[in-house]
């Protein structure tokens, strides 16, 4: 069973899983990535993955081919579906078992295919998915946040090729997420009930240098603070406090938009590695404050000693700089 | 001049540096090691760097060959050393100028050594000028941390081979330090008086399973929630606040016991990439409830989405493995 612990002194946890443990001497060995024969998310090699939690297909049993979103256990999971969650404190030691879910939501049956050139259709089916594993995983009262994430590209992560992402469920709630939680009541207290993702939304509208792109329910754009070059956030327009909340009008939008900031991204910076991930209140909604939204962060920089050490990210691109690439992709794209 | 902006929401700064900023298409280039013929840190390229602020050598004008230690300005800092402090806070926009400083301590004349295989001499004289630096720079009341680091191997931000520190100085106190601060200010009010890493290092020498190596003065130890394979931190066992505080009796148990770590890691782990950094007091010295220490982390993983998004960690080595594998180096090891 894998285990969470937290520092001696700070929030920060640790999840320990050791179930894809190495050697000392094989930390080293690089270049996992997995050519199509290979591939366990590829038609025809379903029996490569644990049996299927979900899948869109027309027919057919379960775990054929077909599909063409279709959600599994991650074989190597970080944390364990199995058994109660037990919290334990003894001196300065403080930790809690590792009850989880991990799962892999694969994106489409394409092997080489990039999220970004996929059709609107699938890209909304992706985020159906999203949704559905959201609303059943909450009913769970083990999980007190569920983050759905995408690596893509060995740099950021990813050890298989197939466009997919991934789902964590964990249980405790994450710091960041309780530092924006946090922050956003104090926001709300202090400004007599105003949402601070609605007051960014409203202030780099009426800012503009910022703004990447936006359409009739979502606005791209490249934070004030963006810890890494060209980071972005996709933000819904309207106040919404989570993620499995969002309507049907506002699929076919979201879907468009995260396409078209992937898209820039791809242009500009040839096919990035990257990390998105998804902001949302914890399982309980009693963070009624919160405002769900995208992040995505390009990987075109290390991190290092001070960054390590202070919590400081050092960005040698301006956001400003940042979105008015990615504003003008016709002008400044290479390809 | 360079800025500093705080996030919207969180209290994450983000340095923004534009010196070294590349257009999109560069940020892909990578191999930027120097050979010594090139390399501005070794003798007789002394004129290579901006001229020097702090020296050891016997004899001989300042920015000769001859010196064993050499500090210099950054030639490419991430903050700007003139000017005054600013603070703006506007909206939702709050930054500081970039004033600050960024330093260079070269370690050895030897372009091809490696920090654990110096003399003890030579590492107490590393500590030396850490130490000087330190005082010298915190009586500008501008600067209110100093962080001291190193980036070790490409893979961890080294842009250069040549063995060499560096030095930060920034006008707001980092958030991984004000977190630490104020959990020992709540630990001590909590146990009536306790210094929470003196309890770290009394308990850890009852557990003995975490401990990596120990002298008469320091203690080397896998701390409980690693966040990293073989992360390990060194810490004295006396209640010392700042790093500077540190005496004379201290000097050689301290060379010994990081140039020992250091040494294992080295040895166990095949000269891994890695940084470590010195966490001290902030420099108005009020937080009297902090305890000076190393964190060393070699870098064998990549982080992802999922430590992104929730400032998590996943650690595939459990800090008692790491502890036993690098005590026990000789059985272990490879070379």
């Amino acid at each position: 069973m894998p285990e969470l612990r937290k520092d001696y002194i700070t929030d920060t946890w640790v999840v320990f899983s050791t179930i894809r443990s190495k050697r000392p001497e094989e930390f080293k060995t690089s270049g996992r990535l997995t050519p199509a024969e290979k591939c366990p998310f590829c038609y025809g090699h379903e029996h490569m993955t644990p049996p299927e939690i979900l899948a869109y297909r027309k027919d057919g049993p379960a775990n054929s081919s077909g599909w063409w979103i279709r959600c599994v256990p991650n074989k190597y999971p970080a944390l364990q579906v199995e058994g109660e969650v037990h919290r334990r404190v003894h001196q300065l030691f403080q930790s809690v078992n590792g009850v989880g879910a991990h799962e892999v939501i694969v994106e489409t049956p394409d092997h080489d295919a990039n999220l970004s050139d996929l059709s609107d259709f699938q890209v909304q089916e992706v985020l159906t998915a999203y949704k559905q594993r959201y609303i059943d995983l909450r009913r769970d009262k083990r999980f007190k946040y569920i983050l759905i994430f995408k690596n893509h590209g060995e740099k950021a992560g990813a050890s298989q090729t197939h466009p997919h992402s991934q789902l964590i469920a964990t249980p405790i709630v994450p710091r960041r997420i309780m530092e924006e939680a946090t922050a956003a009541t104090r926001h709300y207290e202090a400004t007599g009930g105003s949402c601070i993702w609605c007051d960014v939304v409203e202030t780099e509208q009426e800012e503009e240098k910022r703004v990447v792109s936006e359409n009739e329910m979502f606005i791209a754009l490249s934070p004030y603070a963006a810890r890494f070059p060209f980071e972005t956030w996709i933000l819904p327009k309207a106040h919404e406090m989570a993620f499995e909340d969002f309507t049907d009008d506002e699929r076919t939008p979201l879907a468009r938009i995260l396409k078209d900031v992937l898209g820039r991204l791809h242009k500009i910076l040839d096919d990035p590695p990257f990390n998105y991930y998804i902001h949302t209140a914890p399982t309980d909604r009693k963070e009624s404050r919160y405002h769900w939204h995208f992040e995505i962060t390009p990987r075109l920089t290390e991190t290092a000693g001070f960054e390590r050490g202070t919590d400081f990210y050092i960005n040698p691109v301006m956001p400003e700089d940042a979105a008015g690439i990615l504003r003008n992709k016709s002008t400044s794209g290479r390809s």
